[in-house]
Order: C-alpha cells, then structure tokens, then sequence
C-alpha cells in the first residue's frame, strides 16, 4: 500500500513539473494576445503558480492612454489566445548578453530593471521566444523557462479574474494591472478544476458561517478570535460532545487546566525562548511573569506530576480541549483557517515503552472512527522519520528512535491502512504521523496529528514506579489531535458539507410549517412534543406562503421541515419533507419522533 | 416576611455588639491572667475579632528569659482566667492624660508606642481597668472599650490557638506570641461555634480537594489558577451540564466568546479605566493592545449587536459558561474561594421595559430549582436598591428604578421568598437580587446575584426595531449567575457535601468488591455491564481485606459499594452498601441497575 502511494507521489511531482511549464507557456500566450490588442500597454512580469499563472501589465504606461481591462474584455482576449495557440508557434530559448538584452527591451523599464540585477547577481541573462527569434509577429520576453515545445500544447486554458498589483507588491510602486488564468493538459481537468473553484467560493465557510449565522469576527473584539454565535456553539458543542463520548469510551480522563501560567513552565517546557515570537507578550503581576498557554502539554505535565505515579496508572490518558494561543500577525488573519485563538481537540498518553504499540493504535482507531462518522474518506496517514544522517536536528535516542518508528509502521500496516513515509520531516522529539486530507475543494490539508515525544521525560522529570518499586524515568508522552481545533475542524466541515450538516449537528433540526392558521395549534403541539424529545425544532407558523417558509428552510438548511394542513391533523401525522429532497411521505408522529431520535442517536449520513 | 426578616436583623446588630464587648472583656482577662502566670512576659495589644478575640504578647523581652507558650499551657492559663472571672471584678474606664499614661505604662515600650501616636492624632486617652482603679491585684490596659459591666459576665469561654505574629504585621519587626480564643454568652452557643469550627476544619475545600483528588494549585503555574484534576472534573461538569440541560429548558441560547479582547471593548464598557487594576496587564500585539477579560458582559453585548434585532427576537438569553480574570494580588489568594481566574455560569438576557417582570421572575425560579436539586436550604434574598437622596453614585434614570425596584419586589413577594431590602447599596446601573447562604460551618456568604442594567443599552447603543418598524433604544440587561463561578460554587459544595457528593455528581459512584478471587470474573462483567450504561464504576479486585477494600472506599466518600460472594454470584445478585451505611440488601443485578439510573437521573439527595 506504502509503495504504491509512493509511485503515485513521485509520479504526481513529474506530472506538476509538466504542468508548471503548461501554465508557464499559457502565460506566455496571454501577454502576447493582450499585447497584441493593446499594443501601448506595458509587459511586467508573471508566473505560472499552484493554481494556474497571471500576468502584470502596466496599463498607464507614461505618455500614453489607460487602458481598461476587466472581465468583459476576456472573451476577447481569450479569442486572441486561441489564435496564438492554433498558430503552434514553437518556444525558443536564446542565452544572450546584459548587452543585447538591454537593447531587445530598451523600451520598458521593467525588464531592464530585470536585467540589471540578473547582471547583478551575475547570472546568465535568457529570452524566450514564441515564434521564430526576431521574426516578425514573434514574442519576446525575459524568461528563464521552461515552457512546453509549442503554444499549440496549450489546449484548456481559461481566464479568470482581474486585480490591481503593485509592482514588487509594494504599495509604493505604481499600481499594474493583474490578469489571472489557469490552464490544464485537458479539457476535462480544466472543467473539473472550474467546477471546484465554484464550489469553494459556495462552500467558502466565512460566507456560509455568515449566512448560517455560525460564528463571526469582530473587529472591537480583535481579529483572529471568533465570537461562536448560537448556531456555531451547538456544531461546535456536538463535536466536542462526540469527542467526549468516544474518548471516555477509550478510557481517556478529563481535566482542566487554566489558560496562563508562569513564565518558570514555558521555560521547563523549552517553548521560552524557542517559541517566544509565536507567543503572546507577557503579562507582569505582582509574583512573576505569566504568558497565555501556546499549548496544553506543559500543564498536563504538571497534572502528572501533582503526585508520584505507579505503573499501575499507566497508561494515563489526559484529555482537555484546552484553548492556546498563538500570536500570529494580525495581516495574516482569515476566517477560521488562521486564528489567534484555538480550541483543540487535546489529549496526552503517558506510557510505558511497550505500551506506545497499542496506545498508538488505540489512537490510529479513534481517528478512523471519528472520519467515519462524519463520512470522511478521502485520507491518508504519513509516517514523519527522523534522519540518522541529520542526528544533530533530532534528541539524541538513536534506540528510541529505531523502536518507535518501526512501531508506528507495523501499527499502519496492521491497520492496512494508506501511508507514505517521509525521512527527515519528524519533530525534534520523537516521530509523528499526519493524518492528510484532499478537501472536497480539492485543496490538500494536514488534519490530525499523533506525535511520540520522547523529550518530555527529561524535561520534566516525568517517572513512575515500576512492578519491583524503582523509579522508572522512561515516561513517553503521546500528544494527539484528532480533530485538530474546533476553529479549523468547523473551517473543515462547513466546506465538506457545504453548510448543510448532518441532523445529528445541524443548528436547527428540523422546522414545522403549518399550512394555514387553521393548523396552528396542531402545529405548536407538535412542536413542543419534539422539542421535549430535545430535538430542535422551530414552529414556523407566520403568515407567509407555504412555498416561502420551504424555500427558507432550504436556504438555512434545516434537514426536516414538517408540513402540516387539514389532513395532517385529522390523521395525526405529518408530512416530511427532507432537505434538498421533495417528499418523504406521511409519518404517524410517534413513528417519525422514532426515525428522527434513531437518525440522531446513530449520527446517521445524510 | 420582608419585615420580620428586617427585625431580626437590626436585633442581631444589637447582639453583636454585645458579644463584641464581651470578647473584648474576655481578651483584658486572658492577658491579665497571662502576665499573673508570666509576670515577666510583655503586653502588646489584642482586639476583639468577628470570631472572637486574641492578644499578642511580647515572650522575649528585653533582658528577660524567653517564654514559650505552647497549646500545652492552655489547660492552666484557662484555670486562672476562670478564677478572674469568678472574683467578678468590675472594668472601670478612665480618661486620663498622655503624661499620666506614660507614667503608668513607663515599663512597656508597645503601649508608649500606642499613647504617642494617640498623643500625636488629639485623642483622648483611656485606660480600662480590671478590679477597683489603682488598688493591689488590679490590672490596667490601654484601651478605649466598650467592655461588660464585670469579669463575671464571661461565662463561656475557649482558648484556641497560639501562632506567631509581627508586631504591626510587619516582617521588619519584632516576632511576638499571638492566642487566639472566643467567647460567647451561654455555653451552649460556645459549644455549638466549637463544633463548627470542627465541622469547618473537616470540611475545609482544600483538604478534601487534596484528599479526593479534585483539584490543586500548582506553584509553577500559578496562584490563583486551579489545576482540575479528573475528579474535579467530573463534578464541574455535571454542574455545568445541569447549567446547560436548565437552561436550554428555560429558553436560553448558548455562545462562546474569547477570553481576551481589544482595549476598545474595554473603554467601551467602562472596565477601562474604572477596573483596570483589577485587570489583568495589558498585551501589546501588532494591531493594539489586548487584555484578558474581567467579565464576559462586553462580548456578549458585541453579539446582539452583530446584527439588527426585531421586537421578536426579544428576550433574548445568551448564555456561555465563560472565564474571566481577575489581577488579584498574590498573597491573597486562597484554594477555589479568591482565584486569579474564574468560570461563570453566566448569561445576560436583552429584553423590553415590559419584559423586565418575567424574565426576573424566571431567573429567580430557575435559582431556586438550581437550590432543590443540591438539598439548599438555609438561604434569602436581598434587594439592594439606589438611594433617591444620592442620585449622584446612580445612573441618572429616576423613572427606571422606580419601576425595577417595584417589579423586582412584586416578584419577590408573589413567590413568597424571604427577603431584605436594602437602600443605597445598588449597582451603579440598575438594583440586584442577590442570594444569602448560611453555610453548614456558618459563614453566610453571597452566592448568586441578579442585576439590572440601564447602563449597557446607552453604553453600547443597543436597539432593535420595534413592531412599528421603528428603532427603540430602550434595550435592558439582566446579568445573573445562579451557580455563581465555578470555583466559589464548589468551594461550597465540597463543604456542604463533606466531599461526600450526591450520586449523580459523585467522581466515582460505585465499586465492586469481590470477596475473593473466585469472584473475579463475575465481578468484571458486573463493572463492565453498568460502565456500558455510563455509570462510573470500578472493579477493586485487589488482593486486600474486604474490609479494608470498604474502609477505603468510605474514605474516598464513594456513594456504592457492591460486594459479591459465592451466594452473589450464583444468584445474579449483588450486596449493596450504601456510604455510611451498613447494608442496603441484595438486589438482583437488573433491578440494581433500573434503582441506580433511576437515582442517578432523578438527581436523588442523598
């Protein structure tokens, strides 16, 4: 299974390498055809990137006319690029002088800019042709490469937006004009591409979680700290609560531990003054210095060590989901995806050394189970070595390294589960295991996270007392995360369910729309019958059109919406109608609280 | 009821101040008895206190031998203080002039100290004597009184404890020799104090949150921060579950806010700079300071505001069990009762002028449900009202507190509670409700409040849009928090328990003990049978006395035990017994287990 993930890894590298060059060329094609249709316009510069490429122009060149390009013009422009790339000009490449290069673009200061300090750094200066060099219609621009064979391989290509850039992204440079593109070996990647970029402006979740009234940020309050509105807290609440259940099943035990502490346990801990940037500042009080927690372990270290500890209570699984804080720069704040703020999904396993084997894959299983009940399939795990050629980067227990690694790879294999191996990307305590994720975005994402930490033994002293009454010091320390931070996991989630979540987590689960007034009090039994069964339900009763109060339930994705009239009520029933779908037939109400409680209780797929 | 309560008030203030004048008496003839046993031994000074009296003498005067007093010597220093009292010499007050004073205490350099300050402010000076002024066996104090009539009206008396105590309390001074004693009128009040300070000592919250495992403070992270241990965490969270299941019931919606904010939302409640040392310090990030939150009002009042609000959505309940931080100063703090940090059951609810009456009335009803379900009894209420003769320390809103103060009466006397009124002691934003516990040990304390507030709306501009779709400004706050902070609250339990919680909140709630190895397996199923029904057991099948196994688990306050034998065994039954308790019978295990779900639901007292 490892072998074959590698194979297509590898593969998967050469195939990006051709696609750089795709998008490279596309690039190309585009400056030209905007060249071409503007011919005052002034070429900058621009790259192929992980998405596709862009270009800057210079659109108010001195002495000249602006000119205007927005989304309008692209069909032209696009027309323009076909023309280009039908013509299957190839892409030569000249190694020529600073000299000869000045004089090629003597009339635009920003390659000459280019080439003064490529002259600078002293390296060679290369041209690109597309079409034959110095023939007349032929292209030229600065580039080192490389591109594809002709423009004729560009075959699926399309624009996509227009933006304002400044020149060396500096806000002191002239403002250019940014057209962003993408382009792929096929017309059906292309496709399946713009149908995901759909999808992730739809499923956005700072677009849903304002919609849906999930959570916002608050500029008074400060960015990168999320204030969870009612809908937000009862997701986020049924997460947590699901991780409470399962971890009490897997024979964790809770505690809680207070957000700060004293600078003398982020200097035992080492996160003072190695992690210090990422810190908050620290707060002066009348006995010490005290910082806001960046994680929980050096607190759960402490709990450990309130009292001596006998093997008999080992393994000791502490979990909290504990609140850190990380001091990102305040620029690089965005929805819930980088926060400053995080509540994880935490918890520590301290153990014997024969005991990692099976607490890992006690661990391995927790993750899985949690994926499926959420429906999560598109995964797999990697294997984080440490390097013996690059000992000086890891703690020193070349043993401790050797046992563990080969215990985390027999407990993946066991599992049969995917993963792929990666040398020298461990932390420096020990070796982990990331748990990947290809989004329904198509967007690639580390989730979860086991580490093995062989540090903490040392550092805080953690021992027991072992069978014969010694003092052991071999103390390992498992940290986990299964589903990261409630912030990120909801980012996740309301993207993966694009808004509209399972029963079991939905805000609001289900809504009662009586037809007419005359339905009202059927309609308000109903409802508080459910609602003691403590489902969450709504009665709708306002006086708007039935097909109104549906179309809002859809728009706020409630999974149920029980449509009551004159029939509902003489029989006792109700007709169910599921989100997104039309019918689900007449229920006798004491059937339908039955289905419903069942569906919630079984976290069933929706 | 307002009234009698009122009566017995005024009428304990009249006691107290005679049981002040008594202690004070009984402190003049512990010294004199004292100096009559160690005519050596210096007289510092010593006051009358809350909980009795004490005295600080000088044992190692100048030139003299030093003398130890240990609780050894209590036995005889009481005998002659009885002889005292028995002499019933009357204490006669005399003004006399500081020169005079000088000369009578010329050999005391404590008491010089006293007559030149007293000298130095204008006073006049006193002196008390025990006996007849000036005659033989008399004894003099510096003192301006009140005292009883005679040495014979100290009828009941204890001496308690000695301890060390700087003079002036100051470390740079002399260390001198403190004895705490009391006194009360009759020797059954005495008796009565003695065991609750028994009581008190029993069911002191730090030695039983040590000895149950429920929490610590740990010096590395910090005074004032609890460290919840996984015990302590059950309780907290079945405290706070019943928060969350009570709530939801009585139509409160749940958010979670950060614990820290921009210094904006701070200036904007008014915390700066009104509250700033009871701040935490500020934080200097990239985009402005930031602080800790001393209270969770500024957030939740930034949630209603993040959208507009219509009449319909009003009242509207938030509610977060939310942490605030409190700058308290180090040497003050002390186990769960002064904290650095605390977590409050805390909600506000947004409502109209004409909503006021029933949302009170349902936080009231709400408390009082809270109250029954943990066995409290012993409480009442006080009305803290403005003053119209300082209008100056209120809100200037006359029309407001007029019509608070009377809905929150009405809803007091319609629910027939007992409560006090209490003129002039409102917050400066609206009149409270705050309930008075007397605990078991007898210390009365404040336990929740509810408070109005007719600032925040002005504050914060809170609004919605009223039925004639207008904007209505006249937005009212209630703050309340009927299990008060976490921390506090179970403080109080602990003690009102003796750590012997009620079974549903109990960290362990049953044990099962095999007489002997035979019954090892059956005893496993068993545990494993009622842990499968979320009931929090464990199997103590260690090779240890039954006896001892049982001792242990009455130790650890633990609510079943469920012994099995042979007969158990072949009977599928089990022998229940109950803490404190010898028996409870033998149950068939199905029946067992429908009795302890049915406790454990029903939240039965126990």
């Amino acid at each position: 299974m490892s072998n074959k993930l590698d194979e297509q890894l590898s593969k998967k590298s050469a195939d990006e390498q051709a696609l750089w060059s795709l998008r490279h060329t596309a690039e190309h094609v585009l400056h030209q055809a905007v060249k071409e249709l503007y011919p005052d316009i002034q070429l900058a510069m621009g790259p192929a990137t992980e998405e596709g490429f862009y270009f800057d122009f210079d659109a108010s060149p001195e002495g000249k006319e602006p000119i205007v390009i927005s989304e309008a013009n692209f069909p032209k422009i696009e027309k323009k690029m076909r023309e280009i790339i039908k013509k299957n000009w190839p892409l030569v490449r000249q190694e020529i002088s600073p000299e000869e290069a000045r004089a090629l673009f003597a009339d635009n200061p920003y390659k000459l800019e280019w080439i003064n300090q490529i002259e600078a750094r002293g390296e060679k200066v290369t041209v690109y042709w597309t079409g034959e060099p110095g023939r007349q219609g032929s292209m030229v621009d600065l580039c080192s490469g490389p591109h594809v064979a002709t423009t004729g391989e560009v075959k699926a290509f399309k624009l996509l937006s227009v933006a304002g850039a400044y020149w060396h992204g500096d806000e002191k440079n002239k403002m250019l004009t940014r057209i962003y593109g993408t382009a792929f070996p096929t017309q059906e990647e292309l496709e399946q591409y713009l149908f995901q970029l759909e999808e992730a402006k739809k499923r956005d979740h700072r677009k849903l979680g304002k919609e849906l009234e999930l959570f916002f940020i608050d500029d008074m309050v400060g960015k990168g700290l999320v204030m969870w509105l009612p809908n937000g807290t009862i997701v986020r609440d049924e997460v947590e609560k699901l991780a409470r259940e399962m971890e009490k099943k897997a024979g964790y035990v809770r505690v809680v531990t207070p957000h700060i502490a004293k600078e003398e346990l982020f200097l035992t801990s080492g996160h003072l003054p190695y992690y210090k940037d990422s810190m908050y500042p620290p707060m002066e009080m009348d006995d010490g210095t005290y910082y806001l927690k960046a994680m929980n372990c050096p607190h759960h270290h402490r709990i450990f060590l309130h009292k001596p500890r006998s093997y008999k209570e080992l393994p000791l699984r502490l979990a909290e989901y504990g609140t850190c804080y990380r001091n990102e720069l305040s620029g690089t704040l965005a929805g819930l995806l980088r926060v400053r703020a995080l509540a994880m999904n935490d918890a520590h396993m301290y153990c014997r050394k024969d005991q990692i084997k099976e607490e890992f894959a006690g661990v391995l299983k927790l993750t899985m189970e949690y994926f499926k009940i959420f429906g999560l399939q598109d995964y797999w795990f990697r294997l984080s070595k440490w390097s013996p050629d690059h000992t000086e980067k890891y703690i020193d227990e070349p043993e401790n390294w050797e046992y563990a690694e080969n215990v985390l790879r027999e407990v993946l294999q066991s599992m049969n589960v995917p993963f792929v191996e990666a040398e020298d990307e461990a932390a420096f305590y020990g070796p982990k295991v990331d748990v990947q994720f290809k989004s329904v975005i198509g967007r690639e994402e580390t989730m979860s996270t086991i580490q093995l930490d062989f540090a903490a033994k040392k550092r805080f002293g953690l021992s027991y007392v072992d069978k014969d009454g010694k003092e052991n010091n071999e103390v390992f320390v498992i940290h986990r995360a299964p589903l990261s931070v409630h912030e990120r996991f909801m980012a996740f989630l309301i993207e993966h369910f694009a808004g509209a979540f399972p029963l079991w987590m939905a805000p609001l689960q289900a809504v009662v729309i009586p037809i007419s007034q005359d339905q009202q009090k059927y309609a308000e039994k109903l409802t508080q019958l459910l609602r003691a069964q403590n489902i969450r339900i709504e009665n709708w009763d306002e006086a708007e059109s039935m097909q109104n109060r549906i179309r809002k339930a859809e728009t706020q994705k409630v999974p149920y919406m029980f449509i009551v009239g004159k029939t509902e009520e003489s029989n006792e029933t109700v007709s169910v109608r599921r989100r997104g779908k039309k019918s689900d037939g007449e229920w006798a109400v004491t059937q339908l609280l039955e289905k419903i409680k069942k569906e919630i209780e079984e976290k069933a797929q929706w």
